[in-house]
């Protein structure tokens, strides 16, 4: 089983910024541990800071992948274009958000991306990647 | 470790109605393989379709639960005298919802929960109970 | 045939209250008056105040009733968790309101049943309840 | 006592269109057997797909007639002039629609009409016209 | 002289929770004492946190006594059936806030049950409750 | 000069209906005393229940009158068309409303037109009509 | 018969800014000739660019005077303290505008006094003054 | 192949009024070199400003025409009917403005028929109409 | 304890205007009668019509006063600049509306210094200035 | 004469996802079979799934090229920097749409190019792109 | 050059008030300072709390200065009537305002002066006055 | 001290489009005078017309740099992902427009970036850099 994280905009920040709502572990290292658990599964991450290349991302993985894990970041709340491309294509993607979105100001208590996506977890820290295996896993 | 799941409205009929959307297991029999699966776990369930007896039971269980897995079905999206509950409260609450709310009716797309809950798991069937408890025995 | 009116929120208050708009008839000489009208008819009513107890009497009539015409007075603009019920069972649901609720104020517009109800009659006083079920038979 | 049933724009095509929707029974064979269930009344129809002249219809009948039963199709959501007219004249007005408007379009969940009619039927088929007709002989 | 508070969702958590805002002193302890200082007076209270049994009780007490104070809770933003029943009883209802509700979220700004009380104290704490008596003994 | 006065939808029920209103004078018999107090004004007058039928008479009278004045009853808040009409013409137009239309209904508060006209007079009666001849006059 | 026209913020500029919009005559200057036009009446003007002066002053003719014409200039699109004041008085208000409101910005498409006023004339330059006038002559 | 194209409200002014906007030809010279252009069709056309007239032909040529192109002018943001009667009927219709609609007012911006069409083609000048029937013949 | 009544526009015409509405006591007369039964408290009372006045007002007592007491009238809902300077002060400010604010046009239903208030008295008469002082000295 | 086809995010997908909403025809096997039909023109296409290259591609093209044809697809809706640029350039701008995007969700519905390009040819499939040439040519 | 900065009200609080927000020095100490810094300049300032004063003092600087700078407090979110004084006449205004009013409430986010102003400088404490005049002086 | 302006897209145009609103001096031949206004700052500059390029320079400038002066063009109005990377990163930014935003299309009245940046420069050409500038060395 293949499955890919993919992260957007200033999620490569972790662990760096506001160590108080993000916690002060890097997604690099997080990730490490993430695949030691996972030791049977293919398990890759990606990230980009630009719209575009999420799309060519996802259009790329559509195929050779089992599953997509997304953490869209800002442009979950504003891209169109990403989440044409999550209907588009075949492979199931599940939403993941580290912390709770549905606290913050008003324009990010929408996501375009969710009506298209098999599922989402919402404010569970990083843990939210680690759920979302283990559901793939157990599916 | 104490935990119990509260489901609101509706939530009686799972395995009984729609099973293309819901499955055709009902929640007590989902709930005794839950229980098998976590042994060492407390784990209990409550049902209502009363607003009113979901605020009740919140209250009772305070202090003397370490978790609610709240599956709040319609009063998700209206109840703000059960929203004031969980805000009020100290155990924390994971909302749960097994169907994907974002992709139907537009006043569904809104959970006037979501903010004082500690997180949320949408969409990802019967199994969004499981990676609840899976969590709150990592965290 | 097998027929239930149910009733919501204060309209046990009929006859009693505001007799310019509602007459001066109590629903339950009305609903005398109405079963010796339909003999041939298992005709029962029921009324609660309380939400989630018009839901558990939606549900428990499900299956061992033909028909059932609901007023669910002030709940018919805010409860999505009786919208939710009425979709979810097989039985057909006639929604009935006795005063013209769209001569008031705009939040009384709308009405979240309606379009998970096999039809409405509005605004032709409690004989709406027997048009209602002179169309059941009739049908 | 004399009844008219007014119907406005595309009703003329009942029976010809959306059988799945309307049925396959034309108005003109429907209103045949109506006028025959009701021989004691002096039953008419009008239909006309323009506006203007449905305003036209409703002042003429004014005075001679008892009660108007009317099916505004497409206008129902858009004419303010024709509810000025209903406003306006002294015949009460009863509204019928056959198919549920309020699980369609947002923009045909509201009646214009609605506030100034005796009351209405919606949803029930073409049996919403006889049902207006019941009632106006049972009042 | 009949008066009775009447309190709805999660009132009577006050004084075990938020101090910061409601006060450490329960509902219990500060009724004691006004009962001491309106010794001439008649004065109850009730409280619930289920929608209906709001209704129930108020329908009850209409007629029995000449005042209703009444502090909704969270139902004082959602429920259209309390502010209809709140309109059908002859009894008058003066609506009571502890905290000042328009400085909290948006949804909280509105009470559909103000357009039909007598007078509304927002804000004044637990002391809104004494002025409310102290007016009705006034007036 | 060559004036005309454009009445739309109801208004030929002038006088017979909401004498509260709009008065007991019919607009026929107003109609000849204006004329009379006009004496040297060729003046014309034009009603239609029907909104294509006053475009009509509006592209007829371009070129041939010096000023319309329009009275556009309950088409002045819904017709996109009637108001492109005005635009496309060169004649100018002056808007007469007979009641207050601002202290009715919201969506009578807009008026499309009155962008396209020249000027309106609103709320004065009847005199409405002859203030915007003695405008034209003294212009 | 006494009538005192009352003028809002900005419009002691009239002749000496927009001539294009305005004209190039001062109201002081247009004023005089108003005055020589209708000898037989009492006709005085008054100015501010103050709020609460405007409220005054309408207080202050209330009983003097038989008719206020009142173009509130800026402040007719959000002064509720002096459209409450025009509904306190018993003296009526008839509203002039000297350009068309109507085809300006979104916020100047709304009057809060309209609702109050015996009527409006808005769009017919400073002749609108002239044509109030000779309403209220007329009436 | 027969195709007809309907005209709505105010363009029988295409040719004489903004020719600015819409150039100097009329419909009819314009109309006459497209039928040389495309002997081989049955090319008719038809002009109405009154709403119920266009539903009217729509109905009519149902059924005898293989394509209808619609021009609705004004109806085109307002009118349900006649979206209605384009939804009803079997031939398909391709909506065609002349121009920018996008560019103008805010409620111009809407089609209430685009959903119900097979395509638009919109701000191309009278070559929108050559282009619909280009398509026609190339599909 | 000095206490200060700040009164908004319009209230001076209390007693003279809508008797129904607000009685047919003068502002003074009742303020009389204050003073008299608080004799030991230090008591003043300001009215102006004038947004600016009633800011220079606050300014001034702030630190001289131990409260005030507010009656925004018309400025309750459009004064940004009073709401600015209730939050800059010091001195605690109790908000009075003598009618029920909730119960008018919508316009009305907003209070924008509520949230900068200590707390709000609405819909009890002149009675709720009485309160407001109750308070004062209770606290 | 020169003109480029510039393809926005997804539209790579033609032919591969949604056959039968896009058909199986893939974009660049159809514009080979484009360039066949018009041998005389210079036309090229671009894609590209980055919002800033479309820009950077626009920018490019602006003064080599005599048209550029747009599907803007996903960013049609949110983008306001490629709108920017279209209406920056000097060349004009031709919006095509494959599918009728009027008939899909609510924020599919509005374009922010429209208004600055020279037309939109919307729902008439591949086509558009070969009548949006044929309009260059034939203009 | 001669300029004159005009602020609205509660900005004589500065330095007194909020110093976190505001610093502790009060307008007319940072004034002094300032017209040291620019000796070559005639540089005046005003300040009232009254939105009509502010009207006056604009007209009256208009043609005797070369420049404002408003700060217009609260004013900037409610005055039509100041928004229009800026628009007529025929001084250059520069809006500035010492506190970010982007990162408060929502009715604070619009500025109903800035597009009738040469431009705005927001946020940047006093030094946003010291701006303005620099940019007068470069320009 | 190190500064480095970041632009976005569509400013490389600068000088060669709209000279109108923009002048005609292009950004690099500005910016070069720029530097030798400032020759004691180390001053950069970058463009892109990528949002997340964009994000990517914000990020890689943060704690290399003193400040950023951001210019965001379109994307100030959409950008959820750069206004969270302002948020996130410690490096102050001060945004500026060239033109006046707030006098345009309404979607361009709103920056996302706003209330995460130190302040805001609008419509004062690009003279808003060096004001920029200035203000940093000053504070």
């Amino acid at each position: 089983m293949k499955v890919i994280i993919i992260n957007g905009p200033n999620l490569n920040l972790l662990g760096k910024r506001n160590p108080g709502v993000y916690g002060d572990v890097s997604f690099d290292s997080y990730f490490k541990e993430l695949k030691q658990s996972f030791e049977s599964l293919h398990l890759d991450s990606y990230h980009s800071n630009v719209e575009g290349e999420i799309i060519n991302k996802l259009q790329e993985v559509d195929g050779g992948y089992d599953y997509v894990i997304l953490n869209g970041g800002g442009y979950t709340h504003t891209s169109v274009a990403i989440a044409d491309c999550i209907e588009a294509i075949d492979i199931p993607v599940i939403e993941v958000h580290i912390s709770n979105i549905y606290s913050r100001e008003k324009f990010r208590k929408t996501s375009l991306f969710s009506s298209f996506c098999a599922g989402s977890i919402v404010g569970l820290g990083l843990d939210g990647y680690r759920l979302a295996i283990n559901h793939i896993i157990h599916a």
